[in-house]
């Protein structure tokens, strides 16, 4: 047994920081950034990423500068940051709404190319109104639902030439088909994630061919998730994709099949402040006010509790999770029986990393990343916080 | 059935807002403060609010001006934001841990009455080395385990003794002892949450016993939760509690049985942006980026979701709930079996609020709440956010 420790400078660097605190190995970000583009440029798509995941400017120039075309949005707050950083091409990707209206305009008056999305005739008639009373042409584009998680129309329905009409007669830009297929999040092998992309990539070009069959436009079929963009073998009819949780990866991510513990960019990092030594615990300063309260690997094959325990260095310490989450205390333990070891093994003081469920959940409990590079100047890359 | 349309005072106001919104309702968020500073003063004891929950300067005024005697805090950066506005009896209720003791050194400096708390000869060791160091005499509370949920020393450990010794002789101003009876979460019958308030007290005056008959000085015994603060029959030997998410109570809270949901305080604000009628679903802008992972309903007796639906003058539409929660999508429906008339019920642009599951939790993810008090102003409070 070894006790942690750490004298690489990443490592050293860490240790003048208050934690718990949100870390982004850039390398291992970069890593990410660059093999879904590249993937993503065989396919022969285009590449929007979803800039939900990091909130954060010098992550989104990062995959800009790697090829991405334009952003998307889950957010209007989110639009107007990244506009204003330079961005133009944006899609925002959750149905709008009338109140939501005034914002988007005010958006696309100030130069945003501001893409909006719509589901229901009852929207796309709001959004037709308001364009017509402001003299504004939104572009719009229809929420197809091709696996049934959430929101959308699906491709049979006999809605979607509804909504295209009445977009198209009433003087929007009816830009393109969008869909999600958010139940990938739960597979976990490379057949049915395959499966699961050629399903969201037909379902889509289907509500394509349908309103272009019906005289309507449909320049633009957008799909994506990070499990079937990575697993998609190939994209015929596909203009371009989506995905977001990529550009840092996770442990759902991680049992999903999508990507290693080494691709993990985010992690937190955690100072032990305790033990309950007669239980195998280590008590640390990362609870779930760090990790968040995401518990999305309790239902997947296997279930890190709140994280996975990493050395200083990003490591895996192989076995030890953080098993139960206060809000400032997390409760630091070893998979399957108590280690008696474990005061001698993780020291009052010692520093951890936590490799979290869902990047974008831990992610927005911060209100900025330090990001780590061997390479260059460590510094604090702020994060949009509310809407 | 009637469509859910509102016209009070408190609802054109909420109108205006963008959503998702977090609303505290300030006469039920005065009315909780009451009920608990009342039953302290009836209990005779000093009451000292945990203000992790709300993170909020307007929240912790109203607390002082109801009679609590100084704070409780879980970061350090909450001791400095309410140090600065004129709070100056403070509890970091976290194990201190040696990095963090320039920080609390920093507030001692300042004129803050710092109080830190330890559970283990390292840190008090730390803790008095740091002391001599810098000739600085903190006053240090040792954290008691009365229920085995977390930190502590157990009532009848050696250890308490070694550490109150450590701190005593070490030139510490071993000020007391502090125990929090976490495990009250999971009970919901009056008997065992009086049970649970009853050994959470007799815990920590036995461990004040110990000292004191060691010739250890040990002037407070601080105990609290907010549900055996509230089931507490008497507190004999107790000289202080503690409790946090009274202020604005929730779900957990309710299936506990301390509060009605007539006295829950916090909600969010949200509006419905689409449906998928076949399922019975209204989706609505308030996914779990608003309402947060807290899903501590879901092992008590009433699993509400992500939350209960509310409509937007606050009175709760029984047997809807947020089902289900994507970033920025939540899946309404009720409860039981799909409801064919959601669309009318809940038209899109609808105007609802959602009681959340765990205050703390979807409070932490605003930057603000917007109070609204019909015999006030209505403004927006801002709320602390990061270490």
């Amino acid at each position: 047994m070894t006790t942690i420790q750490e004298t690489t400078p990443a490592a050293l660097t860490l240790q003048t920081l208050e934690t718990p605190a949100a870390v982004i190995d850039v390398p291992r970000m970069q890593h990410n950034i660059r093999r879904m583009q590249d993937r993503m440029n065989a396919l022969g798509v285009r590449f929007r990423p979803h800039v939900k995941t990091s909130k954060c400017s010098q992550v989104v120039q990062a995959q800009i500068a790697a090829g991405a075309a334009g952003i998307t949005v889950s957010t209007l707050k989110e639009a107007a940051q990244f506009f204003d950083d330079g961005v133009t091409d944006i899609l925002y990707a959750v149905g709008m709404v009338a109140s939501k209206l005034p914002a988007a305009l005010a958006l696309r008056r100030r130069g945003c190319d501001l893409k909006i999305i719509t589901d229901s005739v009852a929207s796309a008639q709001a959004i037709v109104a308001f364009g017509a009373e402001y003299g504004e042409t939104f572009e719009v584009w229809i929420e197809i639902d091709t696996d049934g998680h959430r929101s959308g129309i699906r491709p049979d329905e006999a809605a979607l030439l509804d909504v295209g009409r009445v977009l198209h007669e009433g003087g929007a830009t009816l830009g393109g088909v969008m869909t999600h297929a958010g139940s990938s999040y739960e597979l976990d092998t490379p057949e049915a994630l395959a499966a699961m992309a050629e399903q969201e990539r037909a379902g889509c070009v289907l509500a394509a061919t349908r309103l272009r069959d019906a005289g309507l436009p449909c320049p633009v079929v957008s799909v994506g998730s990070t499990p079937t963009a990575l697993a998609a073998t190939h994209l015929e009819g596909v203009t371009e994709v989506r995905a977001g949780v990529y550009v840092f990866f996770d442990l759902v991510m991680h049992n999903i099949g999508v990507c290693t513990t080494d691709e993990l960019a985010l992690s937190v990092l955690t100072t032990v402040i305790g033990h309950q030594a007669d239980k195998g615990w280590a008590i640390v300063d990362a609870g779930w006010m760090a990790m968040s309260r995401d518990r999305g690997t309790s239902k997947q094959k296997h279930d890190f509790g709140y994280g996975q325990v990493c050395r200083v260095d990003g490591t895996v310490v192989p076995g030890y999770v953080l098993s139960g989450a206060n809000q400032e205390h997390g409760v630091l333990s070893r998979e399957g029986d108590a280690d008696p070891d474990i005061v001698s093994r993780f020291p009052i003081g010692t520093l951890l990393r936590i490799l979290p469920n869902h990047a974008c959940a831990t992610g927005a409990q911060f209100p900025g990343y330090h990001a780590i590079d061997p390479h260059a100047d460590t510094g604090t890359w702020s994060r949009l916080h509310g809407w």
